[in-house]
């Protein structure tokens, strides 16, 4: 939390009571707020303590049992110290996916970085040279996936010397996806071009990211064996690699897995029997606060394909809730809101009125008046669906869940944990 | 100015060069850095200096033609530093939309805001009332649009009272719309419970938002009836508020008026014959960077609609622009650029690329090679589809312009203003 204890916040950020001079972020959860009480603004973005402690103990297990490794993607949150709490719970590493990202990570103090990307421009591969150079602790990865943006690299650190091997994995990815190379012929090209640039390069391993794979056919069954034949792609890159002697002394990474099918990343990684000492890798960044669509339909699809999970005990739980004032209702059947697109993710669902307080009628949040539903977001209000008979009015508070964490994240400067009866228990700075 | 003069940033912000310690915001126009030298990181947002002066201009143009006044709506930027700009151009106030815009736009030293909803929730009404006790000159107005939020407000406002009459405006809506009252009836009823509150309310126009209103078809044509039927409404209001005395003393306020519709509003609210002093307070918030796509297809419409306007001259230039790099080119057909869902606008329409700069082989930015289009976006990539002969590489840096400037804005903390060598010549930073 090093970098949070030096910020100061105040009526500037958004949830913080206007009238608030500055304070230390740190000293928010002593302030004896609570949310119920109507001592924050609205919207206010909460993240469940409960919720997040539960979570990173699940996923403590799920490593545990697979015997896989966990460099968690930062870019969900973007909050150094919700990465030190995942390094707590035994992360490997940080996974990220911009340079600035890395920046704020090493400010965070974060000592081993994963860039889920190809490194390009002057100022990124630069400052990643420098940084390198600067701290030999510094354990940076990242990814190539052409000859041409290898040269680029290694051109570049010829001009700025990390003064060490610049470790890459070079990237495996699907026809009509994202990054990453087509073929193993290309993906050979390009591990060859990495060794003929050592010392200034050094292949570390294979990278993928499984989640942007689609089936040929629409449904779940094809999509996972298109999962499943992808990462078996990654494996034979790697044992090619193997074979031709491309890879730099040390283990052998494989890497992929974001939150939505990493249980096939470690069951086909982990067993991939490289005749070489390998670690795998995954990179979830939403298992930390879950979600309560999105996600969740994955973890249930998770648990179905590998039911041991349910050994764990309970599943992730939604940490993340975004409360508004019910601002108008200004016809029987709909409510306005005061949350909207720049507060809450709607990128993939809209998000779900879930719970319902009144001040001055309710002790704790009951649940939404059935039927209601948000038919629209504009920038600053959200539009609910209410049955014409719904005792739901001006100044009542409404709690959301949300599908999609990262890009709720993104939306916010400073989220709040709270405990279960809503107490400010501290709060968590974002750098997006 | 003031505000941004106090602030420093650093490498942690996206766009400034990783490696910078921090200086003071406005060192960074003396910096000597310039975006096509690859001084900054990207993504990186710019606001094109020559199109923020043209835009202003143009809009006190049609202020002055037109004889209406001014409120922006500040929730476009979020930038004290953009808001001094528009005051300097003439503005009469800023509008907002939440408390914490108001916290930060004080925090910049607004004297007169309009917060274009109705006020909820025990802390940003007490805020208010305080920041109305603390300084005489703090010209405010809000909404109301139920009997029951005036209710709730003036109960509020015994509690904290502000020391002087709370101004309100009474806001008209349209059925299936957002907020705002529905009818007539609920206006002046409305209206009634404002005046029975004096003298801790005070009655002071008429609101409304026509950027909401469809017609019963689906054409331009029935829009625009439904928009002028809405804005007679909003005079019958006016009128009857009149008649029955509920307005308190001073000039009757009329505002209504977004960022497309401009025109219609300053025609029919401008013409309102009421017999007492009005004033007519437009409230576009996107007038000023403008864009390239819903805007600009709306100002055409307007131009159509208005045809004096083109005696202003050029109509508003898009001002706001994205740069990424090419960072992978893994298909012939598929390039993936490094700017996604956190970075650009996609609630509208997905961004356009305009602009391509390979250094080393450009001067200056060429025309994008012709076929290339966005066809989706992640978090932190772009998929653009490319034609298999365009020339298009890994470390190619890509320009694009954008639809609906405010979903872009709140990705950013700070904006790059640019002259057109895209040298940097400022940065504002934004609050959301």
């Amino acid at each position: 939390m090093a970098m949070d204890d030096s910020l100061m916040v105040d009526g500037l950020t958004k949830g913080i009571p206007p009238g608030i001079q500055p304070i230390p972020l740190n000293s928010v959860g002593g302030m004896g707020w609570n949310v119920l009480r109507e001592d924050m603004t609205m919207p206010l973005a909460v993240l469940k303590r409960s919720a997040l402690d539960h979570n990173g103990r699940w996923m403590a297990r799920f490593l545990e049992a697979t015997g896989t490794l966990l460099a968690p993607h930062g870019k969900t949150t973007m909050s150094p110290a919700l990465f030190d709490r995942q390094l707590a719970d035994g992360a490997w590493g940080i996974t990220l996916a911009t340079v600035q990202q890395v920046r704020v990570a090493r400010a965070g103090g974060i000592g081993r970085i994963v860039l889920a990307n190809q490194l390009v421009g002057r100022q990124a591969i630069g400052y990643i040279a420098a940084e390198m150079a600067r701290d030999p602790g510094f354990d940076f990865y990242c990814l190539v996936d052409s000859v041409d943006g290898v040269r680029q690299l290694a051109d570049r650190l010829r001009t700025d010397p990390p003064g060490r091997p610049f470790q890459v994995m070079v990237e495996v990815g699907a026809m009509g996806g994202r990054t990453g190379c087509r073929t193993e012929e290309v993906a050979l090209s390009v591990a060859r071009a990495v060794k003929q640039a050592e010392p200034l390069l050094a292949l570390r391993g294979v990278e993928g990211y499984e989640g942007m794979v689609r089936g040929d056919g629409g449904g779940e069954g094809d999509r996972d064996d298109a999962i499943r034949a992808f990462l078996d792609r990654m494996v034979g890159v790697a044992a090619s690699c193997l074979r031709e002697d491309l890879f730099a002394a040390g283990p052998v990474i494989l890497s992929a897995g974001g939150s939505a099918f990493y249980d096939m990343v470690a069951g086909r990684l982990g067993t991939a029997g490289l005749p070489r000492e390998t670690l795998v890798v995954l990179r979830s960044g939403c298992y930390l606060t879950h979600d309560s669509k999105s996600y969740e339909t994955m973890f249930q699809q998770i648990r179905t394909r590998m039911p041991e999970v349910d050994g764990f005990g309970p599943g992730p739980s939604a940490a993340l809730e975004v409360w508004a004032y019910v601002q108008s209702r200004p016809q029987a059947d709909k409510a306005i809101l005061t949350v909207g697109k720049r507060d809450i993710s709607y990128d993939v669902d809209l998000p779900v009125p879930t719970l319902w307080f009144r001040p001055g009628l309710h002790d704790a949040p009951a649940a939404m008046p059935p039927g209601t539903a948000v038919v629209e977001l504009n920038d600053q209000h959200a539009h609910l669906s209410v049955p014409p008979e719904a005792d739901l009015k001006v100044g009542d508070m409404v709690a959301f869940s949300i599908s999609h964490p990262c890009t709720t994240f993104d939306k916010w400067q400073v989220l709040f944990l709270v405990d279960d009866r809503y107490d400010i228990v501290s709060a968590v700075k974002t750098w997006f």
